[in-house]
């Protein structure tokens, strides 16, 4: 077994204190085979900076990143991790979200306590990011030589594309999917789609909705137009919320609870673990009433709101609600 | 009559195998006048790339492109197209896409099958379009020289103020408008609204919710913040939807099914095709139930659930009943 | 008691022909105490252009504007108001706008008359504000010449951060706050958030939904994503809507009347001034039926939709019901 729980050589960009600010890893890598552990061992553990002569010597065939980033001669910095420990230095942070979003692992899988402590406030400029007490200086500046500085967030986590691009994936507006979000192949992700850090789609999927930090949905899952999911369940715990495979969640509509597979919930419909749902079966009669979260992670279940009585329904089959016994009597 | 059907000199950005990207028609031209159409007449047909002397030789007037354009003496990308075709080039798709942002036809007029197919998946950047295989190299390359690549999304349609800036129009944010939008004079698109391409509003409109492909707002309507417009009516076909004049769609609220003139949806209320509505008259008397895809293309409607009951009314004239009687009988 | 009602020296970018196009003005002074007033009243009346050596002249010890300004040897936009009157010029528009941005002010305290007609609609790219005349050459020449200009917007409004960063804030999407737009210390702004000018969170708050033009949010506020406020109450007057201390408008739900503190809306729900809400107690009875616009203002209400019925229910308890007829009294 691999000593290397996580290993990425990258380059930082710096403020005028010369602490790192980010730092771009092109080839992360996560539990290396027995060969390539063996020269991560020989390099310092957790984060360090090493001159391109150090590495040059610790991994003389320029196996652990890309040649760009080796022969560019300029000082590298190198997270050599052995757990999956928190977090502590903005590199290692950005390791981690590098390996999510290069789709090395997926969602709720890694380590990520800390991550906010050690990830700074920045300035996202198409200059790159910029320290915030350095900014308004380099504002003026600009504008009095005629120039622009065009400020695209102020926030801790950057946009993944300027970092990593997954391949067989459409991005309307690259600014609503953060570094660390998992796009599986075939994803697409629309206009007003959004997808947050450690969150993400399996893919093939059509994310017009917002995924929360924590969310993931299963391949042939879509998401319509302002489609949202509530980043965990509220009451009785902190479940995580996912949704399975072949699930609709319509525009303008919700979830606060888990889906299992082929589920739908009708535009403009916004289901929270607390609402009181009457249950039907294919005559439609009701079976009983429940609130949402006893049907967490069911499968096969349709989500709507009767037009003319106002009662939120969810229709199903004699075998999902079986399914959806076991599941209550597990609760 | 014409022979030409359409006609454009444009720019290509091309990827590192001279490929095409995308193409800038500064002065797209759709069924020329008998004058023009003999000069167009004499250039290749298709999509070709000429040198700018045999531009110069068909065209010695500059008739067909502005003057900076053809000043340039850079070869150009021509597109001749003699009819209205399924789209065989990436430059005849941009060249239909302008047509439409140019306001020179409306959307659902042109022919775009193949649309898809021919536009490649690209990272839009700000040193402009690049292909995907060629960014991950740019940005680290950018990074290592402290210069810095920003990618605004990975998508085959980019924004459509790159390219076109339609007059009297404001967009509060570009990145919501693709090219192939049509945009009307006196509209303005606020933060929250879209236009996908082969999408629009005549104009004046203020637009803060979404115009999937296909739909079109007439003048004087309204789409509120969030508000969803569905691209085809599901079931019984793929009626296209549109909106009339004077509507008024809510903050949070959606349509599945075109309205005519007049027609309001309460915020917060999603009418689908399937979503049975009591029809009620002017003294609140209910005339019938019907389900809303029956009540596709009338005018002087309002849509509200009501608040204690839960049952979604539309609220209508006799006059407007009788219309839609009308139109009932010819489904 | 000042003189001065608000004064700034500033930078403008300027289109072909000299026109101010915006104004950055890094240091905005309101009310200054006497001593400062004192300069300031050496200085022209309303807004004027002033070359450096005129500035040194009247500010020798250079207090009204910080020295990368002042030391740059170019002439200043110099804005110089005495009162509140409307908005007479660009840079006088900006000014007032970066007031608000810097948190010298309040939202709604200022007196934005005139501020649509003094604001040019312009392209808002990453070479700076171009005027919509200029655009197409500038975006034809830079293509052709294998460079590239991005537009980010075409508004009268810029994006605030690209003028003024407050503290402690976080935004995820700068495109969705205004130059204008006050947001408080603590306040982050999720992708999904957005601030209109003259509108803001006093912080710390999370920004998840929309702050419309002359909305205000107190601290501990939360507007869940999508979340919608209506700029005035509509019916019954220009009410100006407010949320007070820890309210929490859930996702996908929206209000169309001001909020006192520690009120919930649900996920979903869409609350209108017209809405008819059943007011029930401690013990889920009854009390009466009102408008929603006739609970505007008042506390400790919980807003849900009763997912069996249909029904709308503003739960609340005696103290709050006490306040709201008080309320009611005076309406």
């Amino acid at each position: 077994m691999s000593d290397t729980f996580a290993f990425g050589l990258g380059f930082a960009s710096r403020n005028l204190s010369g602490e790192p600010l980010d730092c771009l890893f092109p080839q992360p890598i996560l539990r290396p085979d027995n060969h390539l552990s063996r020269i991560c061992a020989t390099f310092p553990k957790g984060t360090s900076t090493l001159a391109p002569e150090e590495i040059a010597k610790l991994d003389p065939n320029g196996q652990l990143a890309p040649a760009a980033l080796l022969n560019k001669d300029q000082p590298l910095t190198c997270v050599n991790l052995s757990e999956d420990a928190s977090i502590g230095s903005t590199p290692e942070a950005y390791l981690k979200l590098h390996l999510l979003s290069h789709r090395l692992t997926l969602p709720n899988t890694l380590n990520l306590d800390g991550i906010f402590a050690h990830l700074p406030n920045l300035a996202w400029t198409d200059r790159g990011p910029i320290d915030l007490q350095e900014l308004p200086a380099v504002l003026l500046d600009a504008k009095l030589n005629g120039e622009h500085v065009e400020v695209m967030s102020v926030d801790k986590f950057p946009k993944m594309v300027n970092y990593v691009m997954p391949e067989g994936v459409r991005i309307a507006d690259a600014s609503r999917i953060r570094l660390g979000a998992y796009l599986g192949d075939g994803t697409t992700v629309m206009h007003e789609g959004f997808v947050n850090f450690n969150a993400g789609a399996i893919g093939p999927n059509m994310v017009e909705g917002r995924i929360s930090q924590g969310v993931i949905i299963d391949e042939g899952t879509d998401l319509g137009g302002s489609a949202s999911t509530m980043g965990t369940l509220s009451g009785g715990g902190e479940m995580v919320i996912s949704l399975g495979k072949n699930c609709l969640v319509g525009a303008n509509a919700g979830t606060g609870i888990p889906l299992g597979d082929r589920c739908t919930i009708e535009a403009g419909l916004y289901i929270t673990a607390g609402t009181v749902v009457s249950v039907v079966d294919e005559n439609r009669e009701e079976i009983r009433k429940v609130k949402a979260r006893e049907l967490a992670g069911a499968s096969d279940m349709l989500f709507i709101r009767n037009s003319q009585t106002g009662q939120v329904l969810c229709r199903t089959n004699r075998r999902a609600i079986e399914l959806n016994d076991t599941l209550h009597a597990h609760n």
